[in-house]
């Protein structure tokens, strides 16, 4: 049984290094999209990977639960204690020192705390890419993103942030630093610790640096908007982007008409691409080096799929400023969805061979719930699908949520029985432990169960997310 | 303490399925280099994951250890027990099933003991193309490869093989099956059992099969062979390469005067490319879709890098036959340096940018042991060289063994100074245990003995290797 953060630890962390640690401001206790509200005694912001080796050996003596926090941006509530004794809240924010760059072996060495959006731009001045591209990249911090092994629309091409890291550096629950901050593409000695933390969402331990991979940037983008008949269509039409412009696809995104409505009825001020209502679309985006002509190679592959009826309409961006409109579109998308309010909200991910039979099963399932609106959109390239149920236009929401748990149950069941993920890419946290048990690889789960038994024996590691002991 | 393998278990093995075990041929007991000899009780050859189970069960029970074996290649013995209580040996070899292959989501599922050839091959019959590609590949098992996370001249571009897996079947030390056959691009649902068996060289468990990743074939390729001043200039060339052909270049290999001496000396029908001898050389190859343009945009690097002194001499491959007697000048390396017969081979990384100082400091430091030849080649685009150093020409190698240890400490001393590997492709094994010790990072040691310990609490996998409890 653990014990709550005190005054008391507050005062004997801050009597070893000034500032340490102090009360817990209300921001800390919040989620983006207001369902949940933590509780917490006291936070730390650590300044250096020892302060957060003191944060964490003082809490195992004291038996405290630590929370690990970043941008505070997960949805999943990773970041929230709701309940049991209040515990400890380890925010990365003051570590920020970008440790390395390294332009020729394509490698940057940077701390937990920096946001995703300054790992970007720390990259671009070494005249390189950091390729993770999420829409809460200005808020969310490394630290999070690999804690989470964090997707966003780019992993088509290069990967979620696991593929992306080559070493990090970690605190164990007792206090012990791991130094595995290596920047070698090769490295076969020992069990793959990297890849354990990576995902772990803070349950076995705080990651308090990483070497990331850097890529060339794109000197050459192509990006359209197309509008397809069904589904299956967009598959088809991926897999022969893929074929002609071998391993520069970037970036596929379904989106749906749906998603069109909602952004019509809350943020009227965003200018669609097409005139006319269509049921499904897609946003494509290639990148090349010089002399790779992904434009007029991405022109010939519409031209021929509208021929052969993939495609039935379709806008080529002819600027950096009509690139930038499309992706808004497609960026706002969650925020028109949270104004409207959803009455269920899934991440889900499914092979793409079977996506467009499950799209159909689901709508059809759908039915049995009324007129419901689902708005099924996001990254078709990785199987991903942000799979959003809305109650009919102009209703509210007060009047459909009671709805929410059996949507849930029908919906994770359907995704079961297609052998996809219950969380492609949010992770597990707390909102979704109970059903990681249900769905989960009972194998698997026992391998978890030893494995957090044996890193994290006192059970002080984000107590309650992902998994117990 | 383990048992041994007796005739009692083997009958008990056969009683629940017949001719599941027998004696063990003594090619079993062999390795590539005949480095060293293995000892080994039974040999089983389960046809299924259910027998697979079932022998890790009754092992169990009898507190026999078990050695997994794939095609037998390995270069560090953990394929081979030397000592203790002779082993049950399990062989893949007969799960050589296919069972899924999907060109649209770009994944196949196949069983562990197809060798990696056939696993290329299935690919290649679905119009696509599996990227991992090793000299070996036509005996070495795909199970093998992602038990040791093997690497191969496409790394650069498509990653190791832990890149390049999306899901496994495995049955753990007690038997139970981890149902983990997942085709999903996204799935992050629980700490990250996949890597943590890939890699772990058969001590937590046996991969039975796996869902890989397939890529498009590239449609256009462009391959060179190039003579550069030093390693630095090579590094620099491979940036240049990387920034205009961004994404595209799939191999950059390094090649040193001295192997090609070795391979003058040994297989004289080897045709070289160049008539002179030189320091150094890079093998390089790019590959695109339909209209990349690869051959003429990679001749304008060249000669750019021409211009401005990077490259001193340049052959570009104009026709398959060409392209395929560069690759065989490379592939015949690893053959001519076992002919000769190397005092001590190594396979280390270091970090790209530092790789010219590290090459320059290493020969320094080598001439303390007097005339003896350096033979530094391999996957420069990685930060891997196979580093192998023989007695000067003419010379038997029994002269000069008795230097073995010292000249690994030094060199193992110095990868530790630059950060590098000590293993960063072949895995640890036997051979590299000891050293996985001194050099390994402590935490990483101890969170290893845990994972081992929660997972195969007994000991009986692959009993040895990697790490003991």
């Amino acid at each position: 049984m653990l014990n709550p953060a005190t005054e008391t630890l507050q005062n004997q962390l801050n009597a070893e290094s000034a500032g340490l640690a102090g009360p817990v401001p209300p921001a800390y206790l919040e989620e983006p999209r207001g369902m949940m509200l933590g509780i917490g005694g006291i936070l730390a912001r650590p300044r250096s990977v020892e302060e957060v080796s003191l944060v964490l050996r003082t809490c195992s003596a004291a038996r405290v639960g630590v929370v690990p926090y970043g941008g505070g941006t997960g949805l999943v509530g990773g970041q929230l204690l709701a309940e049991g004794p209040a515990p400890l809240i380890l925010s990365l924010e003051r570590m920020k020192a970008l440790r390395h760059v390294d332009p020729v072996g394509n490698t940057i060495a940077v701390e937990a705390g920096m946001t995703l959006a300054e790992v970007q731009s720390a990259a671009e001045s070494a005249g390189r890419m950091f390729p993770l591209s999420l829409a809460s990249e200005g808020s969310c911090r490394i630290g999070g993103n690999l804690a989470t092994n964090a997707g966003g629309v780019q992993v088509l091409r290069y990967g979620n942030t696991r593929e992306l890291c080559l070493g990090v550096e970690a605190v164990l629950p007792d206090g012990t630093i791991h130094h595995g901050l290596k920047r070698l593409r090769k490295d076969n000695t020992g069990y793959d610790l990297r890849n354990l933390l990576i995902g772990s969402e803070g349950s076995l331990g705080v990651i308090t640096a990483a070497v990331l991979k850097l890529v060339a940037k794109p000197l050459e983008l192509a990006t359209c908007f197309a509008v397809v008949p069904d589904p299956k269509a967009a598959a088809q039409l991926l897999a022969r982007m893929q074929e002609t412009l071998d391993g520069l696809v970037s970036a596929f995104e379904l989106v749906h008409g749906t998603g069109f409505d909602l952004l019509s009825e809350t943020m009227p001020e965003i200018r669609l691409p097409f005139a006319e209502r269509s049921e499904w679309m897609v946003l494509a985006e290639c990148g090349g080096g010089t002399g790779s002509g992904v434009d007029s190679r991405l022109m010939d592959v519409l031209e021929q799929a509208v021929e052969d009826g993939l495609v039935e309409d379709v806008v080529l961006a002819q600027s950096a400023a009509q690139r930038d409109a499309f992706w808004t579109v497609r960026e706002s998308l969650p925020e028109a969805n949270k104004r409207v309010g959803a009455i269920s909200s899934h991440d889900i991910s499914i092979p793409i061979d079977r996506l467009p039979e499950f799209i159909a099963e689901g709508q059809q399932a759908l039915k049995q719930f009324g007129p419901v609106r689902l708005n099924s959109f996001g990254h078709l390239g990785d199987g991903n699908l942000h799979y959003n149920v809305f109650p009919p236009a102009g209703e509210p929401k007060a009047d459909w949520v009671h709805l929410k748990p059996d949507v849930m149950r029908m919906i994770h069941d359907l995704v079961d029985a297609y052998d996809g993920s219950i969380s492609a890419e949010h992770g597990i946290g707390r909102l979704k432990a109970a059903d990681l048990q249900r769905y989960g690889d009972p194998a698997k789960l026992a391998v978890m169960r030893g494995i957090k038994q044996a890193i994290d024996p006192l059970g002080i590691m984000n107590p309650g997310a992902v998994i117990s002991v």
